[in-house]
């Protein structure tokens, strides 16, 4: 029986996750709801040793499948040490990217197949699935400009010919939206940021009302 | 289209899996046959690399399905840098142990459940299944005493409280021997080792005499 709550945050490269999360962090310790917010592979040593291997340069023979397997195995080890305790002690857990990530950017974009990055990211986690997923959805277009302008550099070659991959990532995260309406809820990332926002808070607190209207003295 | 052949070797403690393969190699290498024979990690970096992970000794918050995720992503790695190459020039690759040890052992023996490995293993090698698996079956009591001859030890209470667990082990290949009657084959690993290669050879030679047709001048 899990106590907490579980959320976690998605979307392609700008859609402004990082920005969000601090908001829903700091509303949710002003409300007295206890919240901590966490991104694999989020100082667990095993889960950190094993992204130093995803992202040790000289492993460029690394097979596609192989990178897969060892993000899950971080993941479910993220999972256990971090999430899970959180979880039981009844807290409300904020993650920046999740299960969906491995879907859309490996499972889609990257062509291994949603069903197939599925079955192994189900056996590291099995039933520890978000209560809620917010998808922060965002033209590519307009996700690459906003990184390019905070980096305050022109969009290089680079940036446009990952465009279409980008845009994968999307066509990914939308096709696991209509496969899962009741855990996952759509965003509009472009409008402005009070509005995202809002929206954002209102998707969680007409979920879980209930949950914090033991702890809320607003 | 594999042009090689794909040969696993498995068994619990003690069956003689090493002495075997040694002797198959040379056979084969007396035969004309172009072998190669190899074990996971097999020297490749990143699955050496994985392997470290999995054996560091301060590791001990690694959770099962952790441990379990990344064995078979240094599979994959070793099988895409080294066996399925081999194969595709087509050689005969005798490998010790493949996925058939992480079903017996963390799939049953652990209690992992086989069912729930397969599919990641499954992801790991896809195609690559082995053409022959070789079961040398023997009693945990005749393998442990067989290790603890060869150390020149008395079996401790370790082994004896291990005793279960290999029974475990044999238990999940029995089962995966029933579920894969034509890709694996049992051998009596408690005869004479001489009695054990013949039976072996027989097994391997019945089922890929055409392979080596045009190769053999005996």
């Amino acid at each position: 029986m899990r106590k907490g709550i579980f959320i976690t945050i998605e979307g392609g490269e700008g859609a402004g996750k990082s920005t969000l999360i601090e908001q829903l962090s700091n509303i949710m310790l002003q409300r007295g709801v206890a919240v901590i917010t966490t991104r694999e592979p989020g100082g667990i040593p095993i889960s950190e040793q094993i992204r130093g291997v995803i992202l040790d340069r000289s492993h460029t023979a690394m097979d596609a499948r192989t990178e897969a397997l060892l993000y899950a195995a971080a993941r479910r080890q993220h999972l256990v040490e971090k999430v899970a305790p959180a979880l039981e002690q009844g807290l409300m857990v904020i993650c920046d990217r999740f299960v969906d990530s491995s879907l859309a950017y490996q499972g889609h974009a990257r062509g291994l197949g949603m069903d197939e990055v599925w079955s192994i990211n189900q056996f590291a986690i099995q039933e520890f699935m978000p209560d809620l997923t917010i998808y922060m959805d965002i033209s590519p277009d307009i996700g690459l400009k906003r990184i390019a302008d905070a980096s305050e550099r022109e969009i290089n070659r680079l940036d446009l010919e990952k465009h279409s991959f980008h845009e994968k990532v999307r066509e990914g995260y939308l096709q696991l939206l209509q496969q899962n309406p009741d855990r996952m809820v759509l965003i509009d990332a472009e409008q402005r940021p009070e509005m995202v926002f809002n929206d954002v808070l209102e998707a969680i607190d007409s979920r879980f009302a209930g949950f914090y209207a033991t702890d809320v003295k607003l």
